[in-house]
């Protein structure tokens, strides 16, 4: 048995009061698959939590760093999958993940596989599917946020697959982030729930950065927004629930911002791109949602009935 | 001299603590015009702080619940004009602005304006060019927020227009929300902020929409994205402030996320929309502009980069 007190250490950076101890429990051993920025963060947090961890990577210099700060390396991918009982791999997509491991599938057997790439939910259930066939335990993982949030006590992160694995890795993978849930035994949903948050961020990227360039026009930085986007983006976030209440119930007839507000809306959209030389043209589809949500009747209706329109696809002629 | 106890009452049920002591000061008699959902509330938080307020609306009968809390109530505008030194207007537009006060323009002479409508900046500038005409004093003002927040410590609100007159009224001001600020003189800058910062709603919101279509075609309640989303929208307010500093340099080299990143992400993003049976087609001009970006040479650059593709209108053929 190794030392006692566990520490996570990215947390403890942060929250050194939190620190835990954890009597007669030695660390799990562990093994990265991929050492792109985000493998490595995982790598750190696991050999910071004192969990034994091997390291394998394409291109093994990648793993000099994480050597030096006590991971273990080994060339052979097989070499890798056999160090620990939980692989975890994080590599650009489900099937960059199955090229890497399918020469060495066989010793996947009696291991639990962790995938933490980005993708759609019919490759997470592939892999899930691929991994189940060779024997092992599936959890497919999102982390919806940057590198250097790793370790931190409240950063997210949600998996979905084998019940049994979660409960025997959650405090190793809680070392990833404090924030951690299972979204159940279907191993697609955390990819479903991945995508479906992950849809507002390129589009409220490119409204700041659309804002961005509307206020540099006039010879005023971008910095300048940061304390009105940020309140603003709070401001929308207090809203969701009661959006979600409506979308949940169908019922859309008491609007806290109709349907008619933003129609209004869109032809300032247009003639701010033209006073502010910016293009704004990327706006169009959103508009011609909420004026068909319009025609739909909804437009005294909440803006959250645009759902509606989103369920029925368009055939285009 | 009234009573010398100036409470911010709506603020006051939520920070009872924070009830300010103003000595021999007279609240300033204040003018609403326009009782939609806004106006109202304003008009409330007024007369709650005490303020003489004196209310009009095109139709009489939504006076009624303010005359009843306190309000002084008035059939001619000419009359609401006069009666205080402090005009505040909530209707739809500029254009709607002027078309109520225009009959009675000459009793705006020695007085303040302020507008709280959305619109152009180019609207607020002929709005202050009107004003200044017949001899008031002009402020635009911009409410990032809901009528439920009006009065809170924390809701915001930005001005811009006559120095003299915001430094006159900001404690009056100051009763509609407690984080206030004057972004300048120039009386188009409320508006310009407003729609830089508000070009984040409409494509965060569908975002949300799409991904509760997405989770509903799996039998799952939108209510069980808030938790997720509400992270995930911290987390990019999280964020900006580095993309601010690349486009505010220029230098997009080092990425946080890259172009690329979310040219591959683009691709999930289709497939997303097949699974799910929901409409992604709005993120098209998104993926596009991500496309143009890669094509400009940006793709291992920062997403903050579409800025510079932004800032060039292409013509289309």
């Amino acid at each position: 048995m190794r030392d006692c007190v566990r520490r996570s250490s990215m947390s403890g950076k942060f929250f050194p009061e939190r620190s835990m101890i954890m009597l007669g429990h030695a660390r799990t051993p562990v093994t990265i698959v991929g050492l792109g920025s985000m493998g490595r963060a995982l790598a750190e947090a696991f050999i910071d939590a004192d969990h034994p961890t091997t390291v394998w990577n394409r291109t093994a210099a990648k793993a000099n760093p994480l050597v030096a700060r006590g991971a273990r390396h080994v060339e052979a991918v097989e070499d890798a999958v056999a160090a620990s009982p939980l692989i975890v791999t994080c590599l650009t997509t489900y099937d960059a993940t199955t090229e890497v491991l399918l020469p060495v599938a066989g010793a996947l057997r009696g291991r639990t596989l962790v995938t933490l790439n980005s993708g759609t939910p019919a490759g997470a259930r592939a892999m899930s599917a691929w991994a189940g066939g060779h024997g092992a335990r599936f959890l497919d993982g999102a982390i919806k946020n940057v590198p250097s949030a790793i370790g931190a006590d409240d950063t997210q992160l949600y998996y979905s697959g084998s019940d049994s694995a979660f409960a025997e890795y959650e405090n190793t993978l809680n070392v990833l982030g404090g924030d951690i849930s299972h979204l159940g035994e279907e191993p697609d949903l955390a990819a479903l729930y991945e995508s479906a948050v992950g849809a507002t961020l390129l589009p409220a990227l490119v409204g700041f950065f659309q804002g961005a360039a509307a206020v540099q026009s006039r010879g005023l930085q971008a910095a300048t927004l940061i304390p009105y986007t940020v309140k603003w983006l709070e401001m929308i976030a207090s809203v969701l629930p009661v959006f979600a209440r409506e979308i949940d119930s169908g019922d859309y007839t008491e609007p806290m911002s109709s349907v008619r507000l933003f129609l209004e809306a869109a032809a300032w959209d247009e003639e701010f791109g033209r006073e502010t030389g910016v293009d704004v043209s990327w706006n169009a589809p959103l508009h011609d949602l909420v004026r068909r949500a319009a025609e739909a009747g909804h437009a005294d209706h909440s803006i959250s009935a645009l759902v509606e329109i989103l369920r029925k696809p368009q055939t285009v002629a």
